[in-house]
């Protein structure tokens, strides 16, 4: 990669070009990031194409708020791509630390456990910031400008295949835990994050589709 | 934009930046582009991470085939974002022709309504190409190294993704041709591909969970 600390500052060919090689980073856990941003981005398109114009001024200051967090959710999501990288690196780095004698390998067991609690915590963080674009994009959906209605529709498209991709990391790294209860608390948390997306991912693609046929 | 005839040489951050502004371009289509451009990758990687590997041996012929389809189908989805920055600016560069005469009117209107022609088929060819990857997907979700089954799984979301966010595109372009059985028959074909997807796409999803937990 170009810049492992700053991979979204990678062409995006160069990132796809690292994504598809052998390389183990970026995975799957950088595209679910971007799927976020991207969705977080497109929230913030149609806000933008809201906010000030006379046939909207009565949704402009909700839009306002609206954009204010899409663009906070948008540096986050962002910055998980490098976190991603960071927290799979780690995971490999503790498995490769020495296992000769007893010490080292009570070390190396310690190394790896908190690797993967930060590499579960990690696509949880980008699991619950996907969550908060899908109910933004609902209300561009609901109240932004028609004329880019679609792009909302995809707006939460893609920030629920980032919450369902980095799901899948969660669970990768939760099954690796000793320790059970920090597992179980996020896998809980994540299936109640899941269990409400699915259904207002699909109410609100159902509402644009209405509005652009 | 950077580079509005490359965009794929824009940082990953730019491209975001500019996709959450005012600009028309890029929008929900260079998103869909992407989401379908990580799915292949992610795909390739799958397979350059199981191709070479004794215990993959007997898959080895299948995923080299896999590997050389899904690079093709990464190259065209990542063209699929300029060509969709490209049709769009066509669409507003033809609404923007003079119509003072019934000559400049009825150019005007040939002039919308081919641009809008390319614009439907822009997006279908991204969705056409995100069933692809999707199938291929399925392949690496079954047959791939197990250790980055979850890499197949991501894929296959996000190909998903980059497919239903590109059919609003083609929803979108299409209300407008004249021409209803060009449009027509777009629909139909597209409704075929997302009838097949949508069950497919919740398959692999499954298998992966399966494996991964």
């Amino acid at each position: 990669m170009g810049d492992k600390a700053r991979p979204e500052n990678d062409s995006i060919q160069t990132f796809l070009t690292e994504l598809a090689s052998a390389a183990p980073t970026p995975g799957g856990g950088g595209a679910a990031a971007i799927s976020g941003a991207m969705g977080a981005a497109l929230v913030s398109m149609v806000c933008n194409l809201t906010i000030g114009k006379k046939k909207y001024a009565e949704v402009e200051e909700e839009l306002k708020d609206v954009l204010a967090r899409s663009e906070g959710l948008r540096a986050g999501l962002t910055g998980m791509i490098a976190q991603d990288v960071a927290a799979f690196d780690a995971v490999m780095g503790a498995y490769g630390l020495p296992k000769g004698t007893d010490e080292e390998k009570e070390a190396r067991s310690k190394a790896i456990q908190a690797a993967l609690k930060e590499a579960c915590d990690v696509p949880l963080s980008c699991c619950r910031a996907c969550r908060a674009v899908i109910d933004l994009a609902a209300i561009t959906a609901d109240k932004g400008n028609l004329n880019v209605v679609s792009d909302a529709g995809v707006a939460v498209l893609s920030a629920y295949a980032g919450l369902k991709s980095a799901a899948l990391n969660v669970y990768v790294n939760a099954k690796g835990l000793e320790d059970r209860d920090f597992a179980q608390e996020r896998l809980d948390e994540l299936e109640g994050i899941l269990a409400e997306a699915g259904p207002l991912t699909e109410k609100v693609y159902e509402v644009v589709k209405a509005k652009v046929n």
